[in-house]
């Protein structure tokens, strides 16, 4: 009953492992030890119960508890941590002078327990050096999002429809999620750290789009319970509010973003003019984010157009403004770009990046759309193609 | 537009907040930080973007990033945790010798900066105090907890008519996803720790229960992406199977955990005997589950039961077993106490308890039933009231 432990095509794997090496050695760390389940995905093209050695030159060892029965190059069995020390002097690795942990993603608890493993080295973060890497996706990670966002955009085609009069905005999400899931979501929505919370995406409508949340997303909401409280209130949708969906986007372990605006019976002006403006910005975004530009810039670059038209009261929030208009998605919906004004980033080829200029217009709802792109030597490329317009529900 | 921060009836957060306070002045400890969203929503009865101060004498202090325009007892404003000590000082209020932090929560990152607030301290681990805490519910969040098994049983009665001739398990499981979300099932599925994923619940039928997973749930599963690789795998529900549903209970922010199982066609003895070891198990426990007895007893109990029928190779899985056959559970899946063979825990007055003597039986798939239960002086009450016997789909 043994199965393979290696399901990525072995270039695409040695790939992945060379890009997070390149990071390591720029940042003068000898190994690595990684425990989250995301950067093992990323590494390993699985995830599982367990720990992955990689050496800042030569071949990792893929450290695993749980599932059984996995066999491959580099395989090697642990009932706890404590079993790798030995396990390393066996295969003849020398452990680093310089070890790697996930001082972002793992708990303390589990840095001081492996950095135990490690006595005569200097424990140093690996976080930074994975999170550089996987801002940059190979060909293959773009192709899979590619795949994603052409299923997500086929579900968007299928939400206005789902619209019967009287439902509230968590019927309707609830309808858009199971079509969502039919066409092969996979629901799970990864974010990094601890402080975001989501279950399939938010869809707001009315004076429910201006009411402040904890989580660091750009659209509000009092959700339906104080234990996540964002998104869909279960009120009835109104004629003269927008609704916004904002729908996980995970078909294939990697997620695009998008959001699109719908609409009851008639909207004031002014959501037409933000909306049109969001999408204004989409296409300047089009044409400027190029390889080598910097993120903050592109922020700029929306905020004069937002304050040329006098709309900054209501952009990105009304109550409570987010600080960012994009960010870099991919099995993780925070990942690196951010398009934010004091962000540090270059623009460059490889980033998937998705897009979110929105405005909460009181009483009416939120406008605006999101679209991901992956960025290539010719600027970014479009992978949420549904129509941009504000769509009548029904 | 100012919001209430206190959402809790006043008693119930006092009750919480010393619960925790008793268990701080055990541990010797004189203040904790909390950041943990459900450590704070445990506390301050909401989830906020913050901290919760609170000494092991004394008031709590909540410093709130986000959302903004909250007021009440208590509340102060930061941009960021340095913010923190000339706040404390300005109440008053001193810092303490020693200051519990979440060491199992908390990234290595997250306990590193808020270390560095209290350079005169010894930093110690909140995580034991909190869980055990946590452990032994209110008698208010066990009437929300037999709110969410109220709602979970009646998605239970709707489940069998879901299915159709030809149909996945998958896209059983998204029907029965959606009666549970027009039920009020919030969706969102929280686990304590960083190494279990999961959407809205498992559903296993036939060879793939025996697929073994990373994951240390008590169930397999291929999963339909190496990404998520538990539960359901999109193959057609067959005749002569069985098709185990572990859907998500959580209605009211808190869990109950439910399994219930369903077959088509004919199904072997084996299979019927093993489900009815499975009820027997339950009816154990129900009568043993006292306050004050050891959890590994009951483990004991249960698998001595299973080996006087034979069933030892298929019990808690055939491939690849899990450890335990039962965990506390609140607002996360996987809290205090455990039901396993080195269990140290006492079963409490308060414990809510979710048992799940499941088998899985080659080519056929898992049988069993999981229940959830609140301990009473008096022992167990069953929270999961929905029919236990195996039944046919469709």
């Amino acid at each position: 009953m043994k199965q393979k432990f290696q399901l990525l095509p072995p270039a695409e794997g040695a790939l992945r492992v060379a890009k997070v090496q390149e990071q390591m050695r720029a940042a003068g760390m000898g190994a690595m030890l990684v425990s989250d389940n995301v950067n093992l995905l990323y590494l390993a093209g699985r995830v599982y119960a367990g720990y992955a050695w990689i050496p800042a030159e030569g071949e990792p060892v893929w450290f695993v508890r749980r599932p059984v029965e996995l066999e491959g190059e580099g395989v090697a069995y642990i009932r706890k941590p404590e079993d790798i020390p030995a396990l390393l002097s066996e295969r003849g690795m020398a452990t680093a002078a310089t070890v790697g942990l996930e001082f972002d993603q793992a708990s303390h608890s589990l840095v001081m327990r492996l950095g135990a493993l490690f006595p005569e080295a200097e424990i140093v973060d690996a976080s930074a050096s994975l999170r550089r890497a996987r801002a940059v996706k190979t060909p293959f990670e773009v192709e899979l999002m590619r795949r994603s966002g052409v299923m997500h955009t086929e579900v968007y085609r299928h939400i206005a429809p789902l619209y019967q009069q009287g439902m509230t905005d968590l019927e309707l999400q609830i309808e858009a999620e199971r079509v969502a899931r039919l066409h092969g979501c996979l629901g799970l929505f990864r974010v990094a750290g601890q402080s975001m919370e989501i279950f399939m995406g938010n869809v707001i409508s009315g004076d429910n789009a201006d009411v402040p949340t904890p989580y660091d997303f750009a659209m509000g909401g009092a959700g339906a319970d104080p234990s996540l409280p964002v998104g869909a209130d279960g009120k009835e949708i109104r004629p003269g509010t927008t609704v916004m969906m904002d729908l996980n986007g995970n078909f294939t372990g990697y997620m695009t973003d998008m959001t699109r605006t719908y609409y009851l019976g008639d909207i004031p002006a002014l959501a037409r003019e933000a909306h049109q403006c969001s999408i204004d910005i989409c296409r300047m975004f089009e044409r400027e984010a190029l390889p080598g530009v910097e993120a903050k810039l592109l922020y700029e670059r929306a905020l004069a157009m937002v304050r040329e038209r006098g709309l900054d009261a209501y952009f990105m929030g009304h109550r409570q403004h987010a600080g960012f208009i994009g960010h870099g998605v991919g099995m993780e919906i925070n990942e690196l770009p951010v398009i934010a004004p004091r962000s540090r980033d270059l623009i460059t080829e490889g980033n998937v990046i998705a897009l979110e200029p929105k405005f909460v217009i009181p009483h009416v709802g939120a406008v605006g759309v999101e679209n991901t792109y992956a960025i290539t030597p010719a600027g970014p490329q479009l992978l949420t193609t549904a129509p941009e317009e504000l769509l009548p529900l029904g």
